[in-house]
């Protein structure tokens, strides 16, 4: 097993409590050279979707890491803790498919486990809080250099917990996709790559046809937000290399009505 | 004295300013190698309870540090600056109670002196901002090895300002005791330790009569909030030991409509 | 070119997304031994000057860094990426005067150059996300000695945007200025250095006459919002030299109805 330097941590614990620090302080206990990159700690409440999302779109711009992260509203239930190691890193959590899109993003779990070696948990443990009493000690004693095998009993990768990739389908001329998720500026991200609607012809510089709800809307397909006048709605390629619509100086989600999970439908116009 | 490589902070600067950042930056100039980590900076402003509480049940999975906690309604007032030695810490802020539950919880005060050294602090000291001109440069030089003695003058422990502890009364019957915080779940934290809840008899997977305001309900008593159906009402013992109040998958300060200080009492259900 | 070891980071990206993060891992990857100190990511999104203010004020405290910030409306078209040497330190961002009051409060520009060297860059470059394909890259660069001169070409420093400064201005008796910033706690910082007050004969422990908007208060001139009772208005010097208008134990933005960028009058109280 590789030693990794780096922990980072994602949770929905909010950062107006102590549950942040106190599993930072465990990490400092067990692992006191390891350095702790926080991706977010404001998921909204056991929103396991929106975790997954942004920790496979964070990913590929971290260095080698345990991944911890834990949106958890199964806590103390039947629910498993796993560590799986998926490729520069491993990733430690609760088994309810929050791990699942990294997961893959890392090009599949070459090995998983079951957390059942509970000799590397702080006691006693709690039933809510595994963050700190589970999955922060286990994943600071790996970055240390613990061998992943003994954090418990080996599990098939095929027996993970897995969300359901958001559909993207081509036919008939048009994507379908949904809203993946809205950002701080409230542009939305659609789960449509742009080679998706490569396929159907259009390219930046031209305008699709965006159907969503009761809207019909023809939108410019431009290569950022800034390239339309404030207050105008525009298509284009996000960071993540999915097509979002934004509002220049502006909130396109709130504009749209697009929460998380609506359905969306581009064509290029004619 | 010891040599200590931590920091910890916890404050009511908010984040959205440059204050927390001034300090991190001071703790930088003086302590070059010193860790930071922050357990909060969004205590409500002013609410010295709430800032008193966060840091007391975040000390005891923090690693040996000098904590920095300010929250400090009486900046530039008469009101002391100290420095106390308890458990594996010093503990640095305005002497107005907001370190006395964590001092309490370290095993109490050993040393305890008031800072009066100016020569230690950041100049010109602003009358507003002690955490960036004198908490943190004192904490600072702390961390690398300056003696405690020479931060100011000796003061005898008994001196310093304490918050009146929560209550909490077995009688009747009865355990009575208030609010002590709501988290951001909204989950309802008691100041009844569930081992005076067993002092009545009762133990996870029975129920309990709770009292509060108008309200009289009968509320399961289990292992964890993920034990009852969504939306349903259930008390816990939570990850401070302290018996506490959730909705599944929902708010319960909302629900019952308690603010942290209000009275509830407890009693095992017939 | 020195060498620095720590990075500042400061943009609008707020909290609740990867955003950070992604700039934090990307830091990691390329400058694995410096630390970053956030100075805050709740910039409101786009609003470049108050962006500005908050690099300006914090930076006295910061220790020698590269200062990495990113509030950055036009990312993605024609507006430049720059890095500045000034003072201590060295100043990466677009260059839509976010930087200037910075640069400017560090003693003024002694190098500029243009970020043309795509090189140092991180691929495939995003159209909007270039915090962490541009600024930090080279920022993680330049910390582990890369030299600045390879960031691009060379700019005349007389060529970068700057913000215009926000005036205050003695006369007839008055000094005259407008509200730099509003803080968490409602406090209310003018324009207005103290030593301008100071030129009309206004001393702490006397009042001011405060002119905004359709009030004509009189307030007394203290040296801490401490200083009067809870509820009370008090104007005073605050931690970064400034004119400011606080309610003690309450919000005075909110109390006067006063934004960034309003009008206000002070004179000595008769």
């Amino acid at each position: 097993m590789a030693h990794y330097e780096r922990l980072t941590f994602l949770t929905d614990y909010g950062l107006e409590d102590g549950f942040v620090a106190s599993c930072h302080g465990v990490a400092a206990r067990f692992a006191p050279q390891a350095r702790v990159i926080d991706i977010t700690h404001l998921v909204p409440p056991g929103d396991v979707r929106r975790g997954a999302a942004v920790l496979a779109q964070t990913l590929p711009f971290l260095p080698p890491s345990v991944h911890v992260a834990v949106v958890d509203p199964g806590v103390g239930t039947a629910r498993r803790g796993i560590a799986v190691q998926a490729g520069e890193g491993i990733f430690v959590g609760p088994d309810n498919g929050l791990l699942s899109w990294a997961i893959q993003a890392a090009g599949g779990a070459v090995r998983a486990f079951s957390l059942t070696n509970s000799e590397l948990w702080l006691h006693p443990v709690s039933a809510t809080f595994h963050g700190r009493d589970v999955f922060m000690p286990v994943a600071a004693r790996l970055v240390t250099g613990t061998d992943l095998e003994s954090v418990g009993t080996s599990l098939p990768p095929g027996e993970l917990v897995t969300l359901p990739v958001p559909t993207s389908r081509v036919r008939d001329g048009n994507v379908e996709g949904e809203v993946m998720s809205v950002d701080r500026f409230g542009n939305v991200q659609l789960s449509i790559a742009s080679s998706d609607l490569g396929m159907l012809g259009a390219e930046p510089g031209g305008a699709l046809v965006v159907r969503c709800g009761q809207h019909r809307l023809t939108v410019p397909y431009l290569e950022t937000f800034a390239a339309v006048a404030p207050g105008e709605l525009v298509a284009y390629t996000d960071s993540a290399g999915l097509v979002s619509l934004a509002v220049n100086a502006g909130d396109a989600a709130q504009r749209l009505g697009l929460p998380p999970g609506a359905h969306v439908r581009l064509a290029v116009a004619p």
